[in-house]
């Protein structure tokens, strides 16, 4: 059994590895090689957690297992992150498990790569401005990830709590990009690309603040009841996604489908433009939108490619199990 | 990170500490501080493998976690075992993976602490004759488990293939137990204690075959379809089982269920028993059914036994994680 701890992933894995792992499983799953079983998530009456599991199997890449683990809320206090994971990876081909490998930090740069997934086959080539919604931890590994698909010259960024934006702008000075902080009306004006990711549970872009040819991209929707958009905004837009079934249950859709604004039938796999199978952007006005909901598959790509990588590197712990 | 690998198992527990530990878990089940999350099994069609996990939690134990893995039907040829599974355990705490234990022993011995547990609370003080049907690889641990917990003085054994038999009596004879190949109908006629534990989809067992005060431990029922017992005899018995839910959709209820002969408030949870909320038989003619569909928490506590074994033994892999 191959062990990857949590403090060997950062020197391992780049955004631009786990951006290959992300596209690739969901090509997989468009084609229907890869799927996520069901998830798991239970409030465990202890410490206030959440806890539970991602899982899948992606049959072209032969990665099998899960995602565990939740949020502890009260794990701050005690110098640990609240969101803790931990992926095991199993051999499809005997049922041994594989590989257990830290899942904190992949669980951000994967969610990352989703958004960058999108920006690289959804955003006009031209793009030049990013808008970033929401200021947490998770905002700055969007933001890593983002820049690698497009030549953005400015990012502007708005938070509920605009103090709080330091820490995005502290990286895109390292970045070595312009940034502001603005209100929505002039981020929704100016931005090319836009990424939320906040735990808003009301509306925050209305459809009259988006220009035409913008792409969003909605990280932060992965519950039922949390939104980021209006609904409007999504019935104006074309719609792509990870996973159909979590996008109207859990994700950034499930208000407009609520509402009648949308169908199913009008949400597109991410993967199924990756393979060729949708165009994807049909004109330079169109308005597409990614909903990303986050699925073990994910987790699975990117801990398989950490595995693999840390196996090249020597750096794998392997323990006789 | 402690690591227990499969290979440490069989030096470190016993069957006595298994029974502890499923019966503290069955006890918490029944005060409601311990419960099993939904069970994922997938067909992930690869290897005609059935991957999937059973999970839980337990508030007194603090067991937190999953046994994943499944049943790979080629492994055979490889040398390895068909059925695979490793146990994951979660520091409720923290949200940390606490512990990997190879599962694969573990669950051969809660599966025979479960039936040891319903000889231990329901089988009548003065039984003598132990009845067995089937021949498998688990038999032989329902054997040695069930003998720790009565002075039986004969095994009885009956197999769809009577050939297969040589592996139980070779048990018996270690344990010193004279052992006889029967028929059904000498088997109901003599057991004081029947186990089950076939993989069977007809009943084998009819209620006119068996006596008064006879208890039945049916461990072999754990998927929609399976049946080892007449649903008449069901009706006839006071039923038993590790958990409801389980008992009446994939456990030998499901049947009786069915045919509307028994409702669920007619089954009694296990832990009642252990707890002392329900009396467990009533009189020595009552005949007494346990229903064992085996639970994520078996497992857990189990594998959390293991890992303290190791750790008091010094034996437990420690990994920085």
């Amino acid at each position: 059994m191959i062990i990857v701890p949590e403090n060997q992933i950062a020197g391992l894995i780049t955004p631009a590895d786990c951006l290959v792992a992300v596209e690739g499983v969901f090509a997989s799953m468009a084609k229907k090689s890869a799927y996520n079983f069901p998830v798991i998530r239970e409030a465990i009456g202890h410490a206030d957690a959440l806890y539970g599991f991602k899982s899948g199997f992606d049959r072209d890449s032969l990665a099998l297992g899960l995602k565990s683990g939740g949020f502890w809320p009260n794990n701050v206090e005690k110098g640990l992150a609240n969101h803790q994971s931990t992926v095991f990876l199993f051999d499809a081909d005997n049922g041994r498990c594989r590989a257990v490998v830290g899942g904190n930090l992949l669980t951000a740069l994967r969610t990352a790569a989703a958004s960058a997934v999108s920006i690289k086959y959804l955003a006009r080539k031209d793009a030049k401005v990013l808008g970033m919604i929401g200021a947490g931890h998770q905002s700055t590994y969007q933001l890593r990830a983002a820049v690698e698909q497009r030549p953005f010259e400015k990012v502007l960024a708005w938070n509920l709590h605009p103090e709080m934006l330091s820490r995005l702008e502290e990286v895109a000075r390292e970045l070595e990009l312009p940034f502001e902080t603005v209100d929505l009306d002039r981020l929704g004006a100016e931005a090319d690309v836009i990424i939320s990711i906040t735990s808003s549970f009301a509306p925050i872009l209305k459809a009259s603040q988006v220009r035409p040819g913008t792409h969003l991209a909605c990280m932060g929707t992965d519950t039922k009841g949390k939104q980021e958009m209006d609904p409007e905004l999504i019935a104006a837009a074309t719609v792509f996604t990870d996973e159909v079934a979590q996008a109207v249950t859990i994700g950034e859709c499930q208000h407009a489908i609520d509402k009648g604004l949308i169908s199913k039938g009008d949400i597109v796999e991410i993967g199924a433009v990756i393979t060729g199978r949708h165009k994807g952007r049909s004109s330079p006005e169109e308005i597409t939108l990614f909903d990303g909901t986050g699925v073990g598959l994910q987790d699975l790509a990117v801990a398989s490619a950490a595995v693999e990588l840390a196996l090249s590197k020597g750096t794998a712990i392997e323990v006789d199990f």
